[in-house]
């Protein structure tokens, strides 16, 4: 029988713990990642967890996380019972399933050329990040970049909208402009989604290379990718602001699947 | 100086609250509605309110709630203030913004001619139907029909999703089948997005009158709702379920939009 973390001052717990920390996040390069959908679909994804953590007490009432975790504990995962009250330390969720796991921040591989990537300028939202993210996904763009100014991409809430996402699409945060730039070819050219616009966004040929731009939900998209980037518009009816940032997003990234498919 | 209504059991107070079950709603054909946003959306879309409540000590601090109550005042709206504890009893919201209204459950009429019907079919998700219903309004959809089986179109929670657009656009509540199709030509073609068809969403003729239908999150549509309506499917990559009831709809009410304007 292995030994029951019993202390939430516990080294490994504390380690996990403060990876809640965008920060800690990003300086150590790993992620804690909860509850059994997300944890099964990193495993799916092959995503080897470095530490996997469990509630002892409820193990052995949940068939699907025992499943799991004899799968995991098979391939030698190193992973550790915690007590209902470290477990409920460790994790965000108010109801969490039992299971958490430290795991290296996904940084998938980006593709040789770019076709289609999708770029957050300034959108705060974590559910609007998650849809978008899965969007990209499903619409066959090549990675997705948080800019500066976005909510974390591996952010609790943004991994619970994203079902998985981040560890099958090639995702990029940057800290700054620079960054941002050294990422996309300096030639490929960016269209904002944006309201107001002369340019209806089924009438930009998204068979060629190009970024689509979504900004923030509050204030559209900052300043700097307001001058590198072309706006387009959605046409529509009634109250503009019908649609939010996720949505106009999918949208046009399925605008731009569309017409890939008839190349 | 007004009254102050300062018990929960005032029988106006009364009335107003059972109006957050559905079945008073439909029986009395009366909606209560919270928030400056929704009262204001309801009030620019002309809807005039039976009762207007407000909380007294909230509207001497107030600017925007106090604006709007004086033009409501102005016109002879029967405006009723309460204490701060009678106004919380009475909404549902946790943070209250100070106003609330009994409206005439609206319904709104029917085009002549039906172009685009949007049809939602066991959707019980609050979110994902105040996202179809923006969306519908946007893409220009005629009216929304919510099938039996699915949230009632006049939940709070769809009502605050859907940001004013129930005061915009015709929406049907059915609690039957035979009322549903009372509402559709009887040769209108139907589509149903689904995952698995041979048919994409944007080979479809959407220039011709044509019912979308959005099925549930669950188990997608239900029986009766798959005799009568064509699979139709959004060719994605990765993960099948990366888009929700609501992107999806979403996705196809734009193509819909798209076709028929290059008509």
């Amino acid at each position: 029988m292995s030994i029951i973390i019993n202390s939430p001052q516990n080294t490994q717990i504390k380690a996990a713990r403060r990876l809640s920390q965008r920060r800690y996040r990003h300086e150590e390069g790993r992620l804690l990642i909860e509850g059994l959908r997300l944890v099964g679909d990193a495993w799916r994804s092959h995503v080897y967890p470095l530490q996997l953590f469990y509630n002892a007490e409820l193990r052995p009432q949940a068939a699907e996380l025992d499943s799991l975790l004899r799968e995991m504990e098979e391939q030698n995962v190193p992973t550790f019972a915690c007590s209902e009250a470290v477990f409920a330390h460790l994790t965000e969720t108010v109801t969490p399933q039992g299971i958490a796991a430290v795991v290296a921040l996904p940084q998938l591989p980006l593709p040789p050329k770019v076709t289609l990537v999708l770029i957050l300028d300034e959108v705060r939202d974590p559910g609007n990040a998650g849809t978008l993210l899965r969007s990209a996904e499903a619409a066959g763009a090549d990675f997705v970049i948080f800019g500066p100014g976005s909510v974390d991409a591996f952010n609790d809430k943004v991994l619970r909208a994203g079902m998985g996402v981040h560890f099958r699409l090639p995702i990029r945060v940057c800290s700054s402009w620079a960054e941002l730039k050294g990422l996309i070819p300096a030639d490929l050219p960016l269209y904002l989604a944006e309201a107001a616009s002369q340019i209806d966004y089924d009438r930009v040929d998204w068979r060629k290379a190009a970024g689509l731009v979504v900004g923030g939900e509050a204030n559209g998209a900052g300043a700097e990718m307001r001058q590198l980037a072309q706006p387009i518009a959605i046409p529509m009816q009634g109250n503009p602001e019908s649609l939010n940032a996720a949505m106009a997003g999918t949208i046009i990234l399925f605008e731009a699947a569309r017409q890939r498919r008839q190349q």
